[in-house]
């Protein structure tokens, strides 16, 4: 296969180090990072679940879930940003799983027109930062969507999952602003019901929140134990390590 | 001094390690731990500051926060249990201290009639838990009183703090109730703006929440590092130990 055929002049294609997946990137546009590998492992996704990603950028999230969910899983992606969806598609089409994730690009604002009512098991999202939270301020609009409000508010974020799941609702956000969107989820009638917090060391105050929210259940928070990203040396700490599934393949060697 | 004359039959006097401090218990009553050590150590507390104590039982949490504001300090204590609230008094008395701190054998939930409005720089609270969240279940009604909601639910503490509070309320609650409370603070314009989680050990879900919300301030929420309460060998932390002030004294040795 002449993969150079699904590319675009500067993109490239990484190794997910996942079931053979990979994805395409470009440098000049917002890559995955750590967040995204974090929610998949938060989001404790079943086989056979149907799954709405909600800003998907370029299509991580759905490849990630995917790979947890050994391949059974039908996914709805949502991107606003035409070169951002035409990227993710390709991605899909690269993969061989474009019948496993559709793409759609179109305004998350919009999903009542084109999703279905409650038609998904989980409806996730690595929601843009505010523009108060984020240290970046890029002159590139594509990334400046990725990590602002340009866009979307959480509003808009939480009202469409109200709409669209039957169950789960999986986020995540920075710290700061946890208060808000625990009010904004209720008045959703979306109840938090799992909460973990992401610490750059155990000293360190939390960077971001990793949030589940239960469509119409109730009431009732189980903050689970802390995701210490590094350990006092600075190295990854074994969480990491497994989530990154490393201490697994070094025992393997 | 005969120490004798402050006790009724059964209860004792124990020393909190603290600026010569003491305080009369009784072990067939409700009986400070952890949670109050804790909570004193979050308040941030300053000398000169005015505070508030809804629910005071023992009267511990004055005690701690006049000893870590080194004396300086004025504190209105309210308790709804009469014993309680008698014994105390007394031991405010016991330690020189009832020019400092009043207690008022009163309900709470009639704060507006006998405390002032924004009269204080901090009120705080170790509210009752939740039935539901409790595993006590004492036939002694002191011990209900102090553990479940039979007196008072979070509601109430909060719309007392917002009226006496001018800047911060400071509480602890179990992990599961963090969503409503955070609801309940926002509706009386009480903003969170610290959150600390207190976990058993480093691989355990949090237990309970230490929280500081604050009067008509823009939201924007830090959650402080992973309160960890064990080493994995099942002794003290190192926070613990600073906190209870052995790491110091061990030092002196």
């Amino acid at each position: 296969m002449n993969e150079q055929a699904f590319l675009l002049p500067g993109e490239r294609i990484d190794d997910l180090q996942l079931q053979g997946l990979r994805i395409i990137q470009s440098p000049d546009a917002f890559r995955f990072g750590l967040d995204a590998v974090l929610l998949a492992d938060f989001s404790a996704v079943k086989p056979g679940w149907r799954v709405c990603d909600l800003g998907t950028g370029t299509g991580i999230l759905p490849l990630l879930l995917l790979g947890r969910a050994h391949g059974d899983l039908f996914c709805d992606a949502v991107e606003i940003q035409p070169d951002a969806a035409d990227r993710a598609a390709r991605t899909m089409l690269l993969n061989g799983v474009q019948d496993r994730i559709a793409v759609h690009c179109r305004d998350l604002k919009d999903a009542r027109a084109f999703l279905p009512h409650m038609g998904y098991d989980l409806v996730i999202c690595n929601p843009p930062y505010s523009a108060e939270n984020s240290a970046l301020h890029s002159p590139r609009a594509g990334l400046r969507a990725a990590r602002t409000e340009g866009a979307c508010t959480f509003e808009d974020v939480a009202s469409a999952a109200a709409y669209l799941a039957k169950a789960w609702f999986v986020f995540m956000l920075p710290s700061p602003r946890l208060a808000e969107a625990f009010d904004t989820l209720r008045r959703h009638r979306l109840e938090p019901k799992r909460l973990r917090l992401v610490h750059a060391n155990a000293r360190r105050p939390a960077r971001l929140c990793l949030v589940a929210a239960r469509r119409d259940v109730r009431p009732g928070l189980t903050i689970e134990a802390p995701l210490i990203v590094k350990t006092p040396d600075g190295g990854d700490s074994p969480e990491i390590r497994r989530i990154y599934g490393l201490a697994e393949k070094e025992e393997n060697i």
